[in-house]
């Protein structure tokens, strides 16, 4: 393909993704995808042609076969998991970076990607609220993008883990033990398998909220401490994924001022984004992240108006990543690093090679403004403030866990007058909910997420779409009570029987 | 932004790639930048912008601040490192993958990027000559993105120790070792300082050309065996980074048909996309490779047309990844996955979600097919070649490592008769080296990387880019011999005085 034949297929790859963002917002297509399993195969060659192909045969296949099996992230009616940042402005920094193609590794690799991301992170940083001591602006410590929110908590792991190790040599791997709570994303799970540590699920309760309290951390230190084990590093989640929970950080604080030792890594990926809005700041224990995180992290590419990938990971001291994954052979030695007067962005995380995201970030900041994100965040908190007074007006359906932010947690639970039988045993409730969530999710039209809590199986529905409106989210309420009431009928109708 | 000044400010996006590409061609602007660190901060705000800004004027300060500050990967002048992948046909690709922003982790999270996937990594298996066992189809081996090669083989690692912890539950992780040579790239050490576990980098000749011989490698294993330390894997490389060495995998072969806990890595970054050339198959040991690696990496991102980045690893059975890597919290399940109909991919790598990279790895693969790919390859072993001739028929220069497809390596060794001296001693030739890779680093219009090997100070020069013609190697040569005479000249002038 040369020059102006790009510029063809350019054109309309750009007029294609705006009939693409037209037909979206007009819902004129389900959220779900009408396909099986396997569906792609057999409509493709099982081998690459021997010869190039012309571009627009190629863009043909692509709108006719790959298209019509895409689960649409940006769909209003897409209420599943959390939702995927989207903006006109990421797509156009993903555009310029993706014309680069530039894996920037040092500085001299390419010094506006590595001088952006280091300005573009403390423009962000400075956003959410967080400390000065986060900046790159400090010397100290910085910013940097990590692939995903689960990297970038494996990433705090390894440094707190090198940290433990400095101090106390002696220590065993096998008795080393990562701290997170019951809640936490599997990313706390995956990094013990990852790194062949143990994890401590810390447990929480439905009375508090699923929320870590301060004396359930204590009393676990003291435990391992007695059995010789070592715990050394806390992941606290700002925003479970699957209740939207909080950590209590003012208690933790509180706790790990007797055992400093302990790290603290906060995994902000989904609620993070919340902190750009001073009124949402309390409710995240800014002010205690801000004193005791030793890394924190967030998802742009949730929340967060930019399109996937877009974490950033900041650390209070840059040594802290450094001492731990600085490897230099020759061949990436420059004349800058060894003077020590660049950022080699490399050694702040696992691999070498590092996709250039700053500029879409850039764009997006610069496009929306501050005011752009917040007005973002409290649209889809004021539709979630709108889905649970719905909920509330209920017969059928009840919270699982307070609203938190952008996301509730649902289930069928019928209140004794709406139906015959007095409140069903919890076991049983469990079973028409997934009988429940079964018929949702055999439906195209609508996407939520399944989880358990406590025990309690229920279902979720976060929302962040940027084309999400009010009307959307009575559509989801309806479509929800009228499966509910198919699944009670259902339910009830062998009970009947029996 | 809305969707009309999204598709404005896409043409004009269109537009300024073509432009970029145009003078790119044209080399009317020198490889590396004129910027010095720390050029862009006092150019940008501090913060963010309170309000969103128009996007015309963000593109104009992308062209004015940014632009100016890359090191052009795709400059028919980049000889450092390897080279950046790039096709239209990858930005294109880029671009669709962008506009959807999917971070597919789950078959059900996108169907058509987990199945796309799934077949192109089928078709890019076959085109590299690769054993059927890897194929996808396969239902038992398969291929699957990672971000970088040393996720790869960091993956790899992961996936090798588990299975020997396995086998072999009482090992210790403080006994556990990864094998590589003293010219595996960095990443067989970062991985070591990730995963907390140790690599014993065996030595490797400068007679042998710095390849891995079966009977180091046995040695090493009696040896570690005796002292009761439990080697588990061995990272073997296709083309090392300093001098594009390859590990003799046939005697690996032999060697570990004794050893069979031992789990092979096959890390062919840059040289894995010499396979398409069926004339490069066997210097590259592929019948061996198709016999014994457990898992294969080959970066489509560096020598394979495609942009940064689409780094797939193959392995032989997915369950080596699977039995390491599946975490499967209740808010992650899916009809298809609980039914083991579907791949859910995100049990196949470190991260949970993913970039969807198959589509322009699909593009690139028809757009140029299998001899456009062939095409690619033998015209950088051919510009190789010229170079090598060139260097041959110097006064000064001399390589320092038999030519390896498209990379050389090079230092000043001036033969007695073209000068007043008699050979120098090595540490005389280090210094007049290092000298003289400070001239050239010096230059902004071509970048060479410097290496060690074996003590030797010497200097790459690997040739890859898409621009890349002879007479840009012609004037290589010519500025490099330039660059010689004058660091022989300063060289001699103290030796003079002295």
């Amino acid at each position: 393909m040369d020059i102006e034949q790009f510029r063809k297929a350019g054109y309309q790859a750009i007029d294609r993704i705006c009939d693409y963002y037209y037909a979206l917002q007009q819902s004129k297509f389900s959220v779900l995808p009408d396909v099986e399993p396997g569906y792609l195969r057999p409509l493709l060659p099982s081998n690459a042609p021997e010869t190039g192909e012309d571009f627009s045969q190629i863009a043909e296949d692509y709108q006719k076969l790959i298209v019509p099996g895409y689960t649409h992230w940006q769909h209003p009616s897409f209420l599943a998991y959390f939702p995927a940042g989207f903006s006109f402005e990421g797509i156009l920094g993903d555009l310029y970076a993706s014309s680069v193609s530039n894996p920037g590794f040092n500085w001299l690799a390419s010094p506006s990607c590595t001088e952006l991301e280091s300005i573009v992170l403390d423009w962000a940083s400075q956003m959410l609220g967080l400390s000065s001591s986060f900046l790159n602006s400090s010397g100290v410590g910085g910013g940097c993008f990590q692939n995903t929110a689960s990297e970038a908590a494996l990433v705090a792991i390894i440094a707190a883990r090198s940290a433990y190790k400095a101090a106390y040599p002696d220590t065993k791997l096998e008795d080393m033990r990562i701290y997170t709570t019951t809640q936490t994303h599997s990313l706390g799970l995956k990094a013990g398998v990852i790194l062949g540590l143990s994890v401590r699920a810390l447990e929480v309760t439905r009375e508090d909220n699923f929320s870590l309290r301060g004396d359930t951390l204590r009393s676990a230190l003291e435990e391992d401490k007695k059995k010789e084990l070592h715990p050394f590093i806390l992941i606290a989640t700002i925003g479970t994924t699957s209740s939207g929970a909080v950590d209590n950080i003012a208690e933790i604080r509180t706790v790990t001022a007797d055992f400093p030792e302990i790290k603290i890594h906060v995994d902000a990926a989904w609620a993070g984004m919340a902190l750009v809005c001073p009124e949402f700041r309390e409710l995240c224990f800014l002010e205690d992240i801000n004193a005791i995180a030793d890394s924190f992290s967030t998802n742009f590419h949730k929340w967060g108006l930019t399109n996937f990938d877009a974490c950033p990971l900041w650390v209070r001291d840059r040594k802290y990543l450094t001492d731990a994954l600085d490897i230099t052979p020759p061949f990436l030695r420059t004349a800058q690093g060894d003077a020590g007067i660049v950022v080699d962005y490399r050694n702040w995380h696992l691999g070498l090679g590092r996709r250039y995201r700053s500029l879409k970030l850039w764009f997006v900041l610069r496009g929306y403004g501050v005011e752009g994100f917040q007005k973002h965040i409290r649209k889809a908190v004021d539709l979630n403030k709108f889905f649970v007074e719905l909920v509330t007006s209920s017969n059928m359906l009840s919270l699982c866990a307070p609203p938190s932010l952008a996301l509730s947690v649902i289930r069928i639970n019928p209140k004794p007058s709406a139906s015959n039988q007095a409140t069903l045993p919890e076991d049983a409730l469990n079973d028409l909910n997934k009988l429940f969530y079964g018929k949702l999710s055999a439906r195209k039209d609508i996407i939520l997420t399944q989880t358990v809590l406590n025990g309690q199986f229920c279902i979720r529905l976060a929302i962040g779409s940027a084309f999400t409106q009010e009307v959307h989210i009575r559509d989801a309420f309806e479509l929800i009570t009228h499966e509910a009431k198919l699944a009670l009928e259902a339910w009830e109708q062998p009970q009947i029987g029996a």
